[in-house]
């Protein structure tokens, strides 16, 4: 019976905490931890579970979202992240598309993940279509843990993307 | 005789390179670097000198810009930056308002700088009124240089700003 308690157990750590296991990632590469860290995110989003989503995030991590809203600490990140996953991201998911990945010093990775957002009812009730957004992550290694320090998104203008003078003759 | 041609030099080197001078770092503190950076990135934008602002990068910095279009490589980004400054942004300047600054490991810091940004006609055409715009910068000690890996820049929106939850009871 015991032995059964103890399969049960760590077969329930397994399955309900995802986000601590995504979290155990000391012996990781950087990129490797960037892309359990953006897999985690994209699953702990589509799930709406902003507990899981918040553990990818140091204490001091900060946030500005596609509409510049600035969020200092991961209580702020938490706390935004959870209104409008009740509310209006409650049936919106995200889709992962390219992901690149850089080391920048060897605690420090960033990643652009560009991914597409559904669409959903901003608060004040306009229809915001489907969107495909640029996020940057700076996922750092501090005691021994890669987590997320910052992130940046923006939404991708389509039409401006053919002024992009890198793209032009 | 040559005594005053070696002070005039030294003066046209102080005067026409601030940008060299902006680079030699190694002896700053991060949060320091990034102040001394800022400040250049701001006077380089506003007498459009693109090469002064090119000074400020890493080789392999890249920079996503307000409506998600992303340079990788400073080539790219002194490519971008030129052809917009030769045209849209020709009479636009920039103006510094908040700056945070936070060391993310011994050898990365994170900046968030909101700064204005004067009006200025799209490519098609269409004025885009004056904005304020938050940008985050990644400014990472390499060589023993501290200079920019990553910039991501975005518009904020002043009405979105009335729904965000960490500012609601």
């Amino acid at each position: 019976m015991k032995r059964w308690v103890s399969i049960w157990a760590m077969f329930a750590c397994y399955v309900l905490m995802p986000s601590a296991f995504a979290a155990d990632n000391t012996n990781a590469s950087g990129p490797e931890a960037v892309r359990q860290i953006v897999a985690s995110m994209e699953a702990a989003w589509n799930k709406h579970d902003m507990q899981a989503y918040g553990a990818l995030f140091h204490d001091d991590a900060e946030w500005i979202n596609v509409v510049g809203m600035y969020w200092r600490g991961k209580p702020q990140i938490v706390k935004a992240h959870t209104a409008f996953h009740e509310t209006i991201f409650k049936d919106c998911r995200l889709e992962g598309k390219e992901l690149t990945v850089r080391e920048v010093t060897p605690d420090a990775v960033v990643a652009v993940w560009a991914h597409a957002q559904d669409a959903y009812k901003t608060p004040s009730g306009a229809v915001q279509e489907k969107t495909l957004n640029r996020l940057t992550l700076v996922v750092t290694k501090r005691n021994g843990k890669w987590l997320i320090s910052q992130g940046h998104n923006v939404w991708v203008n389509e039409r401006a993307q053919r002024s992009n003078p890198v793209n032009l003759p």
